[in-house]
């Protein structure tokens, strides 16, 4: 028989709060039996909500203190009782397989590598997430916030923990990879994307094929995606932006007139093609890769829809042995 | 009387070639009588186009070598024979009032620093360009290519000037002025956003309001967005990638299946208001800002109708006689 296996959720620091979570949760539990949650929180809230459901299933761990937007890790590790902390906790402690949380990236980074250390071998840890394209495999980029600046290394580590990624959970044999810049040729880019090119190129990265504008990154073709956080964060976020504005813009124009509401009805297929590939909630869980356990990241704003695919994200993690590859590849030594 | 206005025209370094570019520039001097234009380029080619059209508007001028995409000031300096290095000159010179070249963008700021001169009281000249928003108008974001990273001083110039910009051209009284970041709060972003947080908000900075996620960028009311080049070239490539994707999705869509063929006859003037509120060939040129001169950037891959965007605002800024007023801003050394 299988082992069962225990996800730590921290139910807590969420912006629609610990019920919306709970119904992911319920609908998590529901669907794989084989699953337990430790879920950390304010412990009246969600055993009123758990009192009936999934028994066996679910221990609730008193822990409502949040760990606030912005911490350092001196501070983190003075909040021993946040949800967050203890959550952490949990997977060092063996209790769990996994840890997700929509709460502070900050926190998340800043504990996990505290209380997790990072994998032997990496320089950083990153939040990699999967971004749509025109083609049905999604673009990998990583870092996409954990690191306002990076070294070469880290660009290094980040490329092979991506890659591993692409082959486990999206079956790419041969991942290609880029460096996220302002032009494709080499030489273009700051300062932190030059020297990472040359290492790149001086350690002849399999896969490496140069640098990638934003604008090309999402034509399907361009697998793995690699940049800081900071950069990261403007590129993820201004494709999530445009989507939005495009889908608020047709929306708008569809109700021009009772013609274009006729045509809403007999394209109404057409649009939901675009409306569901664009569909960030499909992607809700982005994973710290790059420390010893298995963190998920899921969106702040995590409705029951994209806290649910949160979840799966996790189980895909723990069911792939992702950390164990990840580990593999890094104490490899070879970047090939 | 007026005096007439010349417009320098780069008419080489263009991905179409100096063909298309040519239809823009005569349908500008047949519907603006009271402008002139000095073509710098291949003179046989730029001959046999303009042989029986706007004789007495149109000067050609022999300089067929090509500013490669990347150069050096010094190679630059070299290249006195360039369409851009005379384009440029000719400013100098006084014989043109503006100059417009859809070629090399590091040869672009390269050659105008170091041809015109920075304005006094600036410390960088950067690119400035709209972009499109949920409402009329746009957003203008500086800088989108011309520094990989700028210190705090030099986004207080970019701020100033695009103030300018923002009243004069687009009637905007009181601009609100962001920063990009990946976060709101202050204190996110990376090195150079924090810097300039704390300059702008020690000098009272009229109109700042703080930090702005590349998310929240599009929704019209972020008039300004102040960034380094870097970070400001992968958030207009990314918007302009996902709006790109969007369309081809749903004109995908649209064909699926006979409903959707119909649907979209229906809908159409729907799908065009996004593609018209999408459509960047509207804002076809960017503006260097912070030299001493009218340089206008137009998209490398610059058709007909992008080039002769373009050129619209070239006069825009001949006419709303924008650079005086920068200077002014920018010499007043108050930043209220």
């Amino acid at each position: 028989m299988e082992k069962r296996k225990t996800i730590a959720i921290d139910m807590m620091g969420s912006d629609l709060g610990p019920v919306e979570l709970s119904k992911s949760v319920i609908r998590f539990i529901n669907e794989n039996k084989d699953y337990d949650v430790l879920l950390f929180g304010d412990s009246k809230t969600l055993i009123s909500i758990f009192r009936d459901i999934g028994k066996s299933q679910v221990t609730i761990i008193e822990s409502s203190s949040v760990i606030p937007m912005e911490i350092k890790p001196l501070e983190f590790l003075r909040m021993k009782d946040s949800s967050m902390y203890m959550g952490i906790s949990s997977i060092k402690e063996g209790r769990a397989d996994a840890f997700i949380s929509a709460g502070s990236t900050g926190g998340i980074v800043t504990g996990s590598v505290s209380l997790l250390r990072l994998i032997e071998g990496t320089t950083k840890a990153g939040i990699v997430t999967c971004i749509p394209t025109l083609k049905d495999n999604p673009a990998i980029v990583m870092d996409i916030g954990a690191n306002n600046s990076c070294l070469p290394e880290d660009f290094l580590s980040f490329a092979k923990m991506s890659k591993v990624l692409a082959k486990s959970i999206y079956k790419i044999d041969n991942p290609s990879i880029y460096l996220l810049s302002n032009g494709t040729e080499e030489g273009k880019g700051n300062e932190e994307v030059v020297n990472a090119y040359k290492l790149f190129k001086e350690k002849q990265v399999e896969g490496f094929k140069g640098n990638c504008e934003a604008r090309d990154a999402l034509d399907g073709d361009h697998h793995i995606i690699i940049t800081s956080g900071f950069s990261g964060n403007i590129f993820l976020k201004s494709v999530e932006g445009t989507a939005k504005l495009f889908s608020t813009l047709l929306k708008k124009g569809f109700k021009k007139n009772i013609f274009t509401k006729i045509g809403y009805l007999f394209s109404k297929s057409a649009v939901n093609v675009v409306r569901n590939q664009f569909d960030y909630k499909k992607y809700g869980g982005a994973i710290l890769l790059g420390v010893n356990g298995i963190v998920i990241k899921a969106h702040g704003n995590s409705d029951e829809k994209s806290f649910y695919s949160a979840l799966k994200v996790t189980k895909d993690m723990i069911e792939s042995k992702l950390l164990d590859k990840v580990k593999e590849e890094i104490s490899n030594g070879t970047d090939k």
